[in-house]
């Protein structure tokens, strides 16, 4: 449904990043890169919760050595995060990083950069430029901030103007290099702004755009910014490859983005899929704790889902509506595959839309879960 | 620094909503309304949690009967829900209601719609005309589905022109009844045809919009579907008064409706914002329980906060930024009222950008908690 902005297809290993791929969801290991095994295990674990891109930090020359240990032993595209050091970026890219994350403004001469570029030519290295509002505090030429100064007087627009130069300045640093498999990102940990850079950076180029709402808290604080950051961009086209951002296991992290894809359908839906009505005043049941019943009955029951319409599906699960009242009940009823739509101290179970039982209530749970095991 | 949507201004009671005033929250009451004592308690709870507007469902006339005493017993201004009868309506309007719900689709006779319209006007009552996919199966003359059509097989393109179809024609209705104190609203419970059809809607008519995804479902399945809808729609610029719905309690809806527009700017901050570092290799200490530390030492302390620059306010409250590393730990510093920035066994505390002192890890807790206390 969603109409993907049109960009270059960049490979990142086996993966393709850009609009003639599905928008791909990446984390960060977020334990010591030397700790080889608990770093292998992270990765196994980001994979199975649906990251098909991982990123490592390798500050030291130790941590490059065990990335290069690391990428022998997953079969996920690795992406290293360099910051600082020239070095670190080409000892990554000779250890087989499928990508390389770099912010060019804090590596300090240009001759470093094209090494890197050279390097990552000769290896077939995507890179991604990665900007971010924290750090254009200094940016010679291109708007720097003058000495008396604050940054927190800095207006919004000026903001966004520093980032979008920035971004052009490094953009065409490596178009004259002949490079371009290029990601872009460009982060603020203010969604508003997050959301403007980036469509000013959709406008601007036509490179798969990576995005991520920065430094956005702990995962209660993080997870609606974030969505609404995501969300609004995803929903108007932009982003190729996503990561969210919070202060927790990155399994977490990965859960949120899944959970951003699927609702504006550029995930698979999970098996399960449920509707509920929020409840008013209408309703003559505790639909609530009806809602939990059944979605608790219904996970640690095992269902072996053998009609083929019911496998895992970007067109969707199964739908399972939980409803108060007549008002939106038959409606929703119809369009779920199961729904309960609740009266006083009974219910009426429907599926594909057809009313086809009335339960007292303490019989609604076993009823669903009865059809369940028909379907 | 979103541009709203240029609309009309609809007065709901004292309540101004529309593009002239701030994006309202509202809610509703999940208690019985005839229960007077406890609707007005959930009514005060969700008015401190923030909501400008409570909505009550009225399906009986008792409840209409408790309605009239419910409205004296409080001061935020109530909607009535109603659905199905015109004299439920016309019950609310006379008891005192700032604003009815209506769908019209389901209130069979035009004259009843007539009678409803003209008690409105004459209470200055305002209507939000309330559309639901749910209830658009039967549309007589709009695009009817067939008998032999299942509603699950209907292509969402066909859905949203259904859902706008009949929203034009109801409007006509209102219209041509000279009635124009009117609030539009198309719900579903998927997210991007929530998007869409609300496009399409702030394209149609210059009506103010009340948002809403609807049935999402429980609080953790409902949160970030809800903040991906109505925040694109917000960073758009359509939406004028939102409702989250979620089946829980209503202060949980309100508190997720407010972060929505928090993250927007377009609701004050929090006394208290964290921006948290996600961590990653580089930190080396943890940073997620660090953040965690701080968030919980200051909930728990009470500041007097005198300085003005840190009362609650739409520019921001207090921001505090826990950092785990050099990369954007100055850089986000340099935007923070207070900062800290974690390296091996200490950490570097920074007050409006500048680094006041290094602290051993034991230390860190308090000396914010210090800095705090100075301001």
């Amino acid at each position: 449904m969603i109409k993907r902005r049109k960009t270059r297809t960049v490979n990142v290993g086996s993966v393709k990043v850009g609009s003639s791929a599905p928008v791909v969801i990446q984390s960060m290991t977020k334990v010591p890169t030397v700790d080889i095994a608990r770093c292998v295990r992270q990765i196994n674990q980001l994979v199975q919760a649906g990251c098909r891109l991982v990123r490592i930090a390798v500050p030291t020359r130790a941590d490059t050595a065990a990335f290069a240990k690391i990428v022998q032993k997953v079969s996920v595209p690795l992406i290293a995060d360099v910051h600082f050091s020239p070095s670190r970026a080409i000892e990554a890219i000779e250890a087989g990083a499928a990508k390389v994350r770099l912010n060019p403004g804090n590596i300090k001469e240009r001759k470093s950069i094209y090494r890197i570029i050279d390097a990552a030519k000769m290896h077939n290295t995507a890179i991604r430029i990665g900007i971010n509002e924290a750090s254009i505090r200094d940016l010679p030429g291109y708007g720097t901030l003058r000495r008396d100064e604050k940054k927190q007087d800095v207006p919004p627009a000026k903001r966004t103007a520093l980032m979008l130069n920035e971004m052009k300045k490094y953009v065409r640093l490596f178009e004259n290099r002949n490079f371009t498999q290029l990601v872009l990102s460009a982060k603020s940990s203010d969604p508003f702004r997050t959301i403007e850079i980036n469509r000013k950076i959709a406008d601007a180029f036509d490179y798969p755009i990576h995005l991520g709402l920065t430094h956005a808290g702990l995962p209660d604080d993080a997870q609606i910014p974030s969505a609404v950051t995501l969300g609004t961009l995803l929903a108007e086209g932009i982003g190729d490859t996503i990561r969210v951002s919070a202060a927790c296991n990155p399994v977490v992290e990965t859960e949120i983005a899944k959970q951003i894809l699927v609702s504006l359908g550029l995930y698979p839906k999970s098996k399960f899929e449920f509707i509920v009505c929020p409840t008013c005043a209408r309703a003559e049941m505790d639909v609530v704790k009806l809602a939990r019943l059944i979605k608790k009955a219904i996970a640690t029951q095992k269902f072996e889902i053998r009609n083929s319409k019911f496998e895992i599906s970007a067109k969707g699960g199964l739908r399972i509506a939980v409803m108060g009242c007549i008002v939106n009940g038959p409606g929703e009823a119809a369009d779920a595959d199961l729904a309960v739509c609740a009266a006083k101290n009974k219910a009426y179970i429907y599926r594909n839309g057809q009313r086809i039982s009335i339960v007292p209530e303490s019989k609604i749970v076993p009823a669903l879960l009865d059809e369940l095991q028909k379907l």
